[in-house]
């Protein structure tokens, strides 16, 4: 057998991150040698001799842990959200210093979401009408979701840059909201239900015939397979990633 | 085999009055003895002997139409729009005068979105969260469709009724129109896609678990089943029926 | 407020026993004052008041449980499986002997899948072609699940009594296993996916329009509204009722 | 505007030719200039300057009008069927001969059917399970649909090259046909209804999340916009190209 991975994670009794450390260390071809958390010196995870640190952290903390693994040549795959193009442009520059060096930031981990993006992009310019439903818990505060959003924006370019016209729509006599929300021109729905988890459905229609794509997030669970596949792959792909489908070509 | 029952229709060269035409002739124990369209006397039905009048027309001839029908001992089956409370009455007082004769008058003659308002409203007092998704051609002028919103009257009548608390929430930050319209309380999101006909899902809720209750029309001819259901059971309901789940106890 | 109905949880440590016991903790108007498992004596119910005791332990041990709930007035809602005919018949000869006292043995505590297998039972003289699918995680160990094989039997019946003819079906090359497992003449697929719980898709044919009836199941907490409930109403119904439908009028 | 493409149609009275004529005709791009059916002589489309045909007419038919099409620099649309791999040799041998000419031969013109395919194939290395559910109304004679087998051929190729591991199943006691028909280690189940048309779903699972890209084919004219995507590609892709999905890159 191949020489197995040793990972360090950070955040390690965060939400995510104590899902991470169990799946790591379920897995035969990784070594879980470091649970960093708040508390703790995140030196911890070079003195262990990490190859990859994986970040599930603070944004106020996020960068620092950054600069550490980047200076220990340290590969690190970071779902850490405030990465706005300021601060990628800044990671960068600090990447570019030290080559040889992966790191991958991520808003997304599922690769069944990413996949439903990627495929709703592709065949949105074959179609005339898009729309998206998404289904989540009532707990959720904001309406329609991430990804929903994200979906509907890539979708809009797909389309734009096909030249597709407007979908078509009738409606002249419209309840307030019956018709969703319009994203780029997508129209989003949002239904919240007790008892659901996190879902979507892509709707493309055409003559005579519809194409769904519709992911469904029933736990947790559902981020680490894609966790798992970057940290085996950003050790092969030097620099600065941005987005998980460009790392695994999803 | 028992005698058939001669069956007039009014309207005969319409949209649907021509299907209504086709299944009964299609039909072994019915026998379409007159099709009346606008240029012909309707007299003609009571001259062909029918005992039950099927009526696609217009607002104008309906009420006509059922004089005649009343008049000569013709039970009516009307599909036809634009009764409203005071013409119902008008319609009830006639018909008490002519006991024996039956008369039903339904808005919707498809017994699968019958029973869907059916199953909703009785499933509704045992679930969290109630919410209609409702899919159409995106050439319909009306969004959220009259079916969705008869769907959601009879959810929230069914909640009142039970005491059913409102539906939980969280959304504090919103698009404008991603939580749909909200009809008595219940949530409606109406999708317009090229491709589809008429279809609706009413979606509920509860810890852990989710029941949905879809219905797909396909074309025009889901109608007919409930058209000839209805002739042959307006015979042995005199008086005047409004909603065809009534007379078939749906 | 009213008076809180005392509870006590027979198999308290079991999987479904300790979210019974939470579910009731949980609940304003319960009070839950005896946890039994294995180890103890499950007089410790009658010692601390119980007014209701939930059994889900194990067919060795059930009527045990019972016979003593019985001889000190308490109501029982039993969960635990191995009631054949032979079984319930002896049950109810004692609770006929003890009358005020209400004992409901159920196999299926999902008001959800109740509903599902009631509608589909009432919607299936109405449609020419019936067929289930059930879709399950795939460490499931028979196929199809019993609720699908239930549900099936009640469609079949439901046909019989309604003299429905048998579903068309023009199939004359098919591979082995294509068109599913004959349950009492309705066609039964059972998928097996990782990611999925319990899920069940009742689908009703007609012309030009179907109808779909589904219910999914996301954790177990799934059956603990149902549990709640019947504690509820168990009081106000004596003698043996089998069947959580009968008692809640699903 | 371009000039429009000149088309003529063989097969122009059957069931698809006929509307595939009726869809170049209401095309802006596309000019119908020849119409041939059994009874005509096929040179009419040669001496009407088709500058492309469109074949669906029988397996006899076909290789005659595709000598007289390459003789006459005619690009020809195919979707005659009968073509197996010799058939497709003989083909290929007399194209090379005729340098500048298109001829695509295509078993299936829904691009929708093709987009499910392809999403499928790449989607299913990623997930542990994957199964294929088809429903067709109850008149169809095979089961499974040729699109679900064709559908799992490629599943199963794509996870055979990623070196996916069998999907797990710990099924024990099942009864016969409930897990569907094995083509090529893919569970396929065939649903029969009453009112559908054509449909398929195809169900990717893996940890605690799944994917579903399904297909709804309403009418027959969902094949037209594949034709005519076919119609205006051909002219620039000289050769055999067999799939619509290499011509369109879909």
């Amino acid at each position: 057998m191949a020489q197995r991975i040793a990972v360090g994670v950070l955040g390690a009794r965060g939400k995510v991150g104590s899902q991470v450390c169990a799946a790591v260390d379920a897995a035969d071809d990784l070594e879980l040698v470091a649970e960093v958390d708040e508390d703790d010196d995140p030196r911890l995870l070079v003195e262990r001799g990490a190859a990859v640190a994986v970040d599930f952290t603070h944004p106020d903390a996020v960068m620092g842990h950054l600069e550490l693994c980047l200076a220990h040549g340290v590969h690190a795959v970071v779902g850490t959200t405030g990465f706005d193009d300021a601060r990628l442009a800044a990671l960068r520059a600090q990447v570019e210093q030290r080559p040889g060096v992966g790191v991958l930031v991520a808003p997304n981990f599922s690769i069944g979401a990413l996949l439903m993006m990627r495929f709703a992009a592709e065949a949105a310019p074959h179609y005339e009408s898009v729309e998206i439903v998404e289904l989540h818990h009532p707990t959720k505060a904001d309406a329609p979701s991430g990804t929903a959003r994200r979906t509907a924006e890539l979708v809009a370019a797909a389309r734009r840059e096909a030249g597709s016209p407007p979908a078509p729509d009738a409606t002249s006599t419209a309840l307030d909201g019956a018709r969703g929300a319009d994203v780029d021109g997508v129209p989003v729905h949002a239904v919240r239900l007790r008892g659901l988890v996190a879902h979507q459905e892509v709707l493309l229609g055409g003559s005579g015939e519809t194409l769904t794509i519709r992911h469904d997030s029933f736990d947790r669970s559902s981020f680490a397979p894609g966790v798992l596949a970057a940290v085996r792959a950003i050790g092969d792909r030097p620099g600065l990633t941005v987005g998980l489908e460009h790392l695994l070509e999803l």
